[in-house]
């Protein structure tokens, strides 16, 4: 039997050197510098063990995120972390959109534990209403995994639901896993986050991602933010104590230091995200309006066989609950790419005609 | 509520920079420059997430191991793959001996399994010896933990009693995980293996770790040897899809190719361990004879405190189930820092009296 199967997500472009990947929604501008050099520079140690709890990179990210160190918990990447809290806290059965990011549901099956799907509406561009809240009580849920923005529609969860999910769910002892991995590139950056309530809602679990942010996907370092620190302890007993490796380390607490790249990087992405929305609606497309540094996008006409022949790796959602056939994801990159995309896309449609 | 508890292994040396560190047992010649090389160069990539598959590098490992691809799989560090094992398997009870490396009891209880425990005798230099066969057949287990050599002991398994070992795990479908990790920096190096019983033994997890071997413990990379593919599937399942960073798998396929690195530092590690086990019994310590790259010995008097003031780092061997107080374990090195550490011992020894 072979264990090896096909990659669900976007971004495996192993053996498709040459195609511009718009499967994986990394920073436009790529990875600084400074954080490649600090990478680099930490390789002269590379016999020795990581520091297993990654004193300098949480001393770091306490001071840029305002909140104790004893509330930051490391991760080899912040799917290592969504892996570890479903071992850590078993919730069964969990509650989850749909569409959503899919190692949710990958790792609560790991960790035995049933998924429970709360179905969002194309009609109204996938945008969580309040439906919601009556939906999470009846649901039964011990916990309830919400991404903001959501993957892949790119829709932020409007502020007030957000924190009256939070008041339920507290008031409810239900687990509130809410993944922010892509907040700072998203019109959310300013105000989307729920961090200000975790000292008073325990309940609540922040997931952030550097793989996105700082264009190190490669390196693997995630981090999340909680006040029960019972709960931060049986996830980091979950793994191994090394899990974050030395350039990793050495990698986060250099791009925190850069944090004039996520404005640049914004400004490109909502000037992009906007002329894309437009050109690919002029093909013909149905295009969520994003909120994010990404774009879901409905083909009525064939375009999973077409797009890789003219050179374009996009995110095919036809695995996603909640999506199908025909749905599509791109990242938002830098002009010129972008152009590369929209005419691959326009020749593939051609072709489907 | 701090989560943060001391590492309860060697090679912790964050904060305490400067000192010499016996503590862990990293190969003596360091890291080879062309596999420093090409971590460097695989960071030019450091935006792309890395193969979910290990292609080239399972590859590699394949033509080196000569076993098939299908039976290989990577994890981030060897530590990775024991916890993925246990979440996979769930081998409740398992059995280990004592004193032996910590993780696998940690990891076990991370899936909810309990540890028994075979006791190692000192009278016998802590060898596996052949009572243990029927110990293991009452003890109930699913699974067994065997360390060739052990950990910290540095003592081989006899070979015979392996192969009983494997052959009654086949018989009675117990899951045996051979930890290999420093075999080739043993005398086992040439003979010791039980890979070639895997594919009549399904049961056979073999785990193998570039840590120890090519000074990679910053860059986390290790792999398992298995027939059993529906196992393998598992543990890739419990785990992240992309648990492996893309610095480690280009450092591991270029550390595959520098067969003559191992055979260097052998040549370094058998001089030198005869030569401190020399010493050491000279300063009155009982030094367990060791056939690997590490020494385990008691040290009839307080020691713990005072190494450190002289600059040198043992893995005080104190919580491990099986030793005690006055048990330590110090890498072997190269003449000059071996040198150091006796010092470091003669003048705390001379301390304590």
């Amino acid at each position: 039997m072979l264990y090896q199967t096909e990659n669900p997500h976007g971004g495996d472009l192993y053996g498709r050197e040459g195609m511009l990947d718009f499967s994986s929604n990394i920073n436009p501008l790529g990875t600084p510098e400074a954080v490649r050099r600090a990478a680099i520079e930490s390789l002269a140690g590379l016999e020795r063990y990581p520091d297993p709890f990654c004193r300098r990179l949480r001393a770091a990210i306490a001071v840029c995120e305002g909140v104790p160190e004893e509330w930051i918990l490391c991760g080899s990447g912040a799917a290592e972390l969504i892996y570890s809290f479903c071992a850590a806290a078993r919730p069964d059965p969990s509650l989850e959109l749909a569409p959503t990011f899919s190692e949710y549901a990958l790792a609560l099956a790991a960790a035995d534990c049933r998924t429970i799907r709360y179905p969002l509406e194309r009609e109204h561009d996938f945008t969580l209403a309040g439906d919601f809240l009556p939906a999470l009580e009846r649901s039964g849920a011990r916990a309830v995994f919400l991404c903001n923005p959501n993957n892949p529609t790119g829709r932020l969860i409007p502020q007030a639901l957000l924190e009256q999910t939070a008041e339920l769910c507290h008031e409810k002892g239900v687990c509130l896993f809410v993944d922010e991995c892509f907040l700072d590139l998203s019109d959310g950056w300013e105000n989307g986050s729920l961090k200000h309530l975790l000292g008073s809602c325990p309940e609540l679990m922040i997931l952030k991602a550097f793989t996105k942010n700082y264009g190190m996907a490669g390196l693997r370092l995630g981090y999340c933010l909680c006040a029960d620190g019972a709960l931060l302890s049986e996830m980091s007993k979950a793994v191994q104590p090394w899990n974050v490796s030395v350039p990793a380390q050495a990698a986060g607490v250099a791009a925190l230091e850069e944090r004039g790249f996520l404005e640049r990087a914004r400004a490109v992405i909502f000037c992009e995200r906007t002329w894309m929305t437009k050109a690919m609606r002029e093909l013909g497309l149905w295009v969520c309006p994003s909120q994010a540094n990404y774009l879901l996008f409905y083909a009525p006409f064939p375009l999973a066989e077409k797009t890789p022949a003219h050179g374009v790796l996009l995110r095919d959602c036809g695995n996603y609950p909640g999506l199908g056939k025909g749905w599509f994801r791109a990242a938002v990159k830098r002009r010129e790419k972008n152009e590369r995309l929209l005419a691959a896309l326009s020749a593939a449609i051609r072709e489907a005609h």
